[in-house]
């Protein structure tokens, strides 16, 4: 695993950025709960210069307007995505990364391929068995509680870009 | 216990794909948190060929759209449910199915009845005692945080329906 | 501890009937979530002849809705409450029973003179650490995790009350 | 650490206040869960003379409001915070308090300078390593599960000012 070779962090949605809950209004609204760690994992990496993608089957605005606040681009975020493997090819491509130079974080049997095809290819604590036996790299934190922000971190460290000046650090919140 | 001879999985909602929460608006809503393992197990379950019911006593548009969603047919999705031996022997009925052919999840004590009548009855981790003492199986996973993902999981496994191509599972989220 | 001399159950809400969870929303609306474990406890002992009765500071439309579909007597559900000793004498006289005659549980100072007059004062395993030490019981289970049916169960076991009919508790939910 | 010393309370709001947990409606709110044995513990100090500040990069009027109920002076409530160590030195100022004599509680990289100006400088149980390695002070609590009403508490209990006559605790909820 080359933790310092890793240019962009790439991630599934439930399982997660979220622990799996989907709140299920009377008016059909899904509704999603991602937690701040997360958050300003994203904005760090973003800050640090690391390209950011979301490639997820669910497919509503709170989860789009989320991702924008927490520093993925509009056009990498990739909602109601069937095939995630396409959509990360693409992905590589239009950034000219190979593969091993992006990390890839998914919880369940549909983001096997996309965690086999990643340099790391990485799992929350509480992914299912089949995804964790497909890892590079189990996190020491469950979905929904900082795992995203555990992968961003290793990265940044790996590549000595994990330090924030003070004046710097209250441009991220 | 007859894992490989289950052809449905039935099961109650609140405690089993909820962990009992109930969310209480002020305007009465009552909102309930499901999670997307679970979701995932139904669908493949389904895609696989099983039959899929669902009894509860709770009765909102929230929970039978989510249902429907994870592809439990509308008319076996039994809300305000009375009486669950009732709705039981009449959804082995309809299907043809011995109860020794159909799993139920439940996790309280109006649905012992049921998971004494199942051919397989099962319980979250966290059921109440009563219930526990009446499962056949209680389940690692507590309710809502992927018991009936495991349940369905285990049937396809005794069952050699386990599997995923990459153009298939594609398609179940 | 008399558990058998029991008949009736009063209890706080926050921390209590719920984690001590309060989603703040926007339009200022603060929400609670209660849980099904609960619900069945009470409307159980409510059916098998227990006085219940509702002491809270808190004040919403969402409890006091909820409270009424677990059997709570609308009059019976003091919102708002200041001074709980006062509610609770007032609860005791109109039912005619003697302090040692009723269960009280709550998590927190304010509850500690009900906890101290109550026939049993009870708290959540969670509850604060002077209230646990004006408790005469403490619960196995946690605030809005069932602490409440944990008691309602203990009180009606005791009294052999704790049994329930196929066609009977199909009534319950 | 001179808890006996301390006569103000400063916080972050997510992860402290809340467990992080931003619930992501498809409307853009951005909704926190707090907890009732904070709200007690501000409310307690508040009573007793603590001063009370907020100092977030949040800003949703949920959270605003939410504040006021427990206590928390309208102007000591700076959201969209840019600059934690500006607004805490100006509330400093303001009440002529020495920054000994202030405790600060906060859980992330943005909170790190104020954790370390502060008298005592605390951080939940679970904040992130580097503001632990901040920290003064890591509380038993996590965040959003009463980690500012043990700070409070600790700080009240050294300066023999947690106990509380019953018609006034009455008051506090």
């Amino acid at each position: 695993m080359g933790w310092k070779d890793i240019k962009a962090v790439t991630m599934d949605v439930d399982g997660v950025l979220t622990d799996g809950s989907l709140i299920a209004f009377d008016n059909h609204d899904q509704i999603r709960v991602f937690n701040a760690k997360d958050s300003f994992g994203l904005r760090a990496g973003r800050m640090r210069g690391l390209h950011l993608g979301v490639f997820t089957g669910g497919e509503t605005e709170g989860v789009r307007h989320r991702l924008e606040i927490c520093g993925v681009p509009a056009e990498d975020i990739h909602l109601g995505c069937r095939g995630k493997m396409h959509d990360f090819a693409a992905f590589c491509e239009k950034y000219g990364l190979k593969p091993s130079e992006v990390l890839f974080i998914g919880d369940d049997i549909p983001d096997i391929p996309v965690i086999k095809a990643a340099g790391i290819g990485a799992v929350p604590a509480d992914a299912s068995a089949d995804a964790q036996d497909a890892a590079d790299y189990v996190c020491d934190a469950p979905g929904g509680r900082g795992c995203v922000r555990e992968v961003v971190e290793r990265v940044l460290r790996a590549r000595k870009l994990w330090h924030f000046e003070e004046d710097e650090y209250e441009k991220i919140f």
